[in-house]
């Protein structure tokens, strides 16, 4: 996906330029992944044109495979981003109707050839909110990675401007989120998409409890039996500029908790929870019988991730350790 | 619509921002004749987005009247463009599907409150190009544009790329332009459109003869008895830096040439018929009885077009004159 | 007037390049007020050559009618901004001698056409320090709007560095601010012009007082006797990062006070003034029978334009009122 | 003087920043000497604020002498640039009333000081254009340093729209130009300032013939007895992109003539002239009895400007021979 | 390498930014291998720093294997690059001492692997110009390629400012151009390197003519009897902005010769002579049994190269052969 | 010293330009004492290209003298930054190797002559770091300084990436220090450099402890006798975006400490520790009997340079002593 957002703050009417990145939910897991020294692959449909090619040049540029991809479809979907600042959120306004996308249809993709050695799938809840097809193709992908018994994540991603091609999130992304071993979720996606519900959480306000997650995350493994774990990322809105920012793992015994960062200088949130689960998986897979580790890798990386502009998380291994230590001093490293 | 342009003669892989200005077609010519101090209105359809009223508010800066526009649909058509230099030409990805204006209706307009007070009425063969609405909904404004005994013009703008929608142009054109009294094309549009062929020409190649078209334009005239006078503008491609640039009108009864300019260090090429068309629009308003000035102010207007960064000819009728007048030694003005 | 800035926090001595944005006292409130939807008009002198038409064409971009500007004099006035941080301060350096507007005389405007439909006439503070032309013209245009009953607000604006013309502002105010229904005023401007003084009120120091105000605006509508409401804006001044901002009205009866907003990471806090007058020009007009609701979205609009490059407050009603009903928390919106 | 130029051949309304830099014609000329390897002090009366010392800043940068400016004005003069291309010229609107240097009086500069050592002085014919106060005071310096033996040179300069403080050129210049030994005019300046005609040249079309100012010169060194050579440069103007460039130098017995030089792609052309004065004192100086040397220096030194961006030529003297020479290659020097 | 280049003509001192891209023969030429879609990997050693990731990066970016560099080293070199015009040519400072490759030594690149399935091994003059160490290295993988029967092609590449390691070009070279099958080098490199000289050519000015040349390729292939291909790029310098450009190929009968294009217009030099060798690679691989073809593939490439920015010739085939098809005239593609 | 910074928080890979400013300890130092009004030169060893002189003339635009220069040596000494942000410390990467410094032996420097008419030397531990050459020739310094009893400074300013020429720094820092009237260090250098401790204070962690460090000042000063005042400053690290900043003085009797600034909004903390003794130098030359002042403009100074762009701290005298008067508040100067 294009991202096109305004330089320094500036409203839509005042740009004179856009800033040009290349972004999306699959893709920012993929790059993070690549980041971390693992190999990773983004599977997609992209028009056959400059801008497509584009977009996968600057996924290649951070080493993910995408040799997996597609041609075809009219464009390129593309979000238009203006950075918000203190009382005054950032505003998306998303142009991804007709892209490439949204026209693919099941049997576009080689899900055999896709997921031959592969170890683990992903998929977030933007996909099947574009359309029946790319609803039906992921839903494809999940059931050849079950089949192959390859670990199947996804991440609820509820967004409400997106989903206008006929159907409710919970119709089609209840047999979607059955096939997952691992379900993350932010504190508002449960109940938009399948109306499970926290308690006593105000979420335009400071930070949030962790505690009140639990009854989420069991409901949902209760709901999806095939899931070991579910994750929720706690974001505290306290203005456009600080964020707090931590997050709980549910593996179906415990709850376990992750430290809360003060994110007071944001550069760019926009992915964030992308990196979450970028971060989450390497962590499930090289911590592997540690999730508490894991928990916290997720939760730093995407401490991390607010400080780089753009949607890609582009820290590497050592970075997210080094503030997983304790170490948030911002000290410059020479 | 929104141009989003590679800065510096970057090819699209290279960007990382893209140079940010709207335009299309009709919003060149009106801007063309605000800038002359004519008072002039937009109407077209576009999104009520914040992409949408950026769109509108760069028209008003200029003093376009855009209190017609309808607001609705899904998305402002874009197109991107990476300017080439010598032996590499420009390039245009177009982004224009399912545009606002593509979903466009007949009776969205209300035609008559649009022509109150009007003078003339102009439209270009983009529009029809887009859609079966958004030819049938021009169709209309020219037909409440003959009956209100309002000059209508036309620039045939023939773009192979956009005319998916099912017809041919010459099924849907055939109509639209038999209710015009002006009519504009470039050396190919005739050709493209309605199979009129100029004789002994190859565009791709320095200078063209002028006298080459004079058969062309008769044709025009011929098969749209309604038509005045046929323009056609004359562009010989030496490379993309240096073009020379002319035109002609037939009046129907002689040919008037215009000068030839050497525009020998292009910056931006792309609105340059557009131009052409404000400054006739202007000319045979202006100088009402003499075709020959009109003409003549149609071709260096657009030449002053092809020094100005992006779609609109943003120049004074003093410095058109200037141009007109032979000074073309681009002197500082102190 | 013209607002050069040096980018990125650069000092002047840095700077290879300035950021060009337009703006000035009435300018910004017009602006103001065309974004809420309101009809607007700016009225001013500006000088007949492209620097001034650039302002014009920046005000008319957003709506505000500049058909009543009259063209003459030598330069547009200037004014050159560093973006300060931290316990470093911004700093203007005015350039505004011999602008248009200083060399306005009395019966270049036709206050008759320009008041003509009109329900509100606004000026500050800065146009009679500038020079005894512009304080005669304004006053003219105060007594026109008193004769029409059209209401007169006034922000007094105390710039010291402005008043060299030869009177003091006290002499030359006094009876500008006779002609007022609403009169604005931070914590120095009372004090400044007419000798007011707050009591116990340390205005380089963190937050302020609101009680402290409530003889000043008492004293003011004593002086004044047509104010029916004296305002003053609160601002807190952490550092140049950080200031509180908030205000209060007395309707003669009982002060009213707004909520205090932390503006943590100031973008850009030159034309705070000028945004709080118009949100609470809007406010008086469209809240009409309550003045808390219209001061608290003034000091809310106001809090949000902290937020916007340049001295325009681009933001809507929709936006203002969401910050009003105490969402703070910046969250994206897609 | 300060200098803010749109970028990138922008228009002025289309601007949304400034290109910054500093320059003025016997700034200009300092900075070419100085550039050479020679000691050249700037003599001028700056505004005590941030903008006039960013103007000293830079010429200090360079190697100039900034310690006999004197401190005090409103403010720096400022012209805008727009740059033009093809057949629209590049546009200047001045913005210097008002500025330091217009209200010097004479008195102000200790000149004694000032030439302290001195063996060349030079003023341009902006300088007295800028006020009674500016000619007096250029004049001062011109007695004095031939009271002290200095040789003194100038730059006729002429600029229409600047002389507007009540006398006509010719009336200040008489005796201002009579204090010379050398005088440098361009080919609309004898006729401007003194009436003095070429024959037979339009300056608005191509190259001009050289031969045709002998009778210019002659006329000058006439008029003015202490001159012991008259230069002018010969600019023929294609397009603003494109022009010739040459110069004669008539030295009471010969003309002579330097090489034309084709300036295909013009980077930025003003200063043209300031670069040759700067040349030709340097070739005058160091090739001491070979004037023809010297012309050549001026004529390919000011040609080598054209492609530099801003006012200032900063050219080395190993540049400005290798072009003498006759490499015009532009090869890559690696 | 690391290339930081001035923006829009500036001189170094003037640049407040450089911009960067990433360069260097070999990668040069793996790139246009790359785009035109044959397998293409690059070999070289790398700091094992952010500028050394950054590098390869970018490299990835456009489809160029990275798999085979050695990590190690001081440091990334660097150029400088002052773009000139006109009458002022291109600045290169060279910074490239003591750089990662320059400290390689033979052994540590596995050459076996290295070249394992590969059909042509290039290198070029500046990779032995470097050290010792990268000399050997480089001979290494000539013997290496030898040995395998892999196409060898050299690119003669003679830079004077980089030989200081001890030896002259003649003595290491002899031996290394010894094992390639195709040897290219511009109208000096052959002088320079091995003391072969054309005859009555003098390369400061404009064309030259191709017949000269082939003297030079007889000597060449006769001294290194490996050869069967001699190539000579050809390029006539009328301005920094304006050079002719050709190419002649011997093939030990005849000479071929390619159109000569006038690139009128430059917007980057850099890399022409590196873009002509991955022309003439896939010529030769693609048309194989037509040398002219290839030659002129390698010409109407680098003809396309001198219009992008950076050092990579980002072109496709199809954009190639339409140049070679006769299409000079730059006509918006749409 | 090239400095090469990423723009907006972009991290290395992500740029495509490098903001350029030159810095280096001492050079900083100097330019804080410059735009003090001091005398000030700078001496060291710069290449003769483009690139030694754009660091020169940026040196002098800040009225700094470089007439004792000597030029020579391969390159101008490098260093990379990445800003970082929140919990992603600033990176740096440094490139200066084999600089013109590094190459620098004794006998280059004509020490006599340099220090003619000095008061002050000052000195930091970076240039012993870089190479014997280096060390050997800032001892000279040093010993030149002693004998002609002009006061010593030196900054330990210890970087231990630049350490690697043979010798450990104690080795080679004792004799230097041993000069030394007056030692600065930070928290860490002394005991890096001397193997000196603090006591109790994690600097990765929050506000150190002033007091802790009395000891450290002790040990210093019985170390090296011919001390007379050392300095430690004290930064604590709560994010890259925000630090506290103090310092303490020790006069041989007593421990003088600062107050203690919040720098909430870090615009560029390179270069904090060469503008706290730049400000110190001054104070103590200024405010000659009181140590306190001397401190606490200091520390001002210093937190006034952290809201800078660039290594350089641009701040006047009366700026610095607004901040020490207590208005920290950040309020627009107009």
């Amino acid at each position: 996906m294009l991202r096109l957002a305004t330089p320094r703050y500036e409203r839509f009417s005042q740009a004179s330029s856009f800033e040009v990145v290349y972004g999306g939910g699959e893709a920012n897991v993929a790059i993070s992944l690549a980041n971390y020294g693992l190999d990773a692959a983004f599977v997609s449909r992209l028009p056959a044109n400059d801008i497509g090619q584009a977009a996968r040049m600057n996924l290649r540029k951070y080493g993910v495979d995408t040799s997996h991809i597609v041609w075809g479809g009219d464009r390129l979907g593309i979000y238009f981003l203006e950075t918000g600042a203190v009382g005054r959120g950032s505003k998306v306004v998303y142009d991804r109707a007709h892209s490439a996308l949204s026209d693919i249809q099941p049997g576009m993709l080689d899900w055999d050839q896709v997921l031959e050695g592969a170890k683990w799938f992903h998929w977030t809840g933007i996909t099947p909110a574009v359309s029946a097809g790319a609803a039906a193709t992921c839903l494809e992908g999940i059931q050849a990675a079950n089949a192959k018994g390859i670990t199947v994540s996804c991440d609820l991603n509820y967004r409400k401007k997106l989903w206008k091609w006929g159907k409710q999130p919970q119709e089609v992304m209840e047999e979607m989120v059955a096939g997952c071993e691992v379900i993350l979720g932010n504190e508002e996606d449960a109940e938009k998409v399948f109306g499970i519900q926290p308690e006593g959480v105000d979420v335009t306000k400071g930070e949030v409890e962790a505690e009140a997650y639990e009854s989420v995350c069991k409901q949902l493994m209760k709901r999806f039996p095939r899931a070991k774990k579910a994750i929720i990322t706690l974001r505290g809105s306290f203005s456009a500029n600080h964020n707090s920012w931590s997050g709980v793992l549910w593996d179906g015994q415990q709850l376990l908790r992750a430290p809360t960062y003060q994110i007071t200088h944001i550069v760019d949130r926009v992915g964030g929870g992308d990196s979450f689960m970028g971060g989450l998986i390497y962590g499930l897979l090289t911590y592997s019988a540690d999730d508490q580790q894991a928990l916290n890798f997720a939760v730093a990386a995407s401490c991390l991730k607010h400080t780089i502009h753009g949607d890609f998380n582009l820290v590497t291994v050592q970075e997210v350790e080094k503030l997983m230590s304790g170490d948030a001093s911002g000290r410059v490293s020479r």
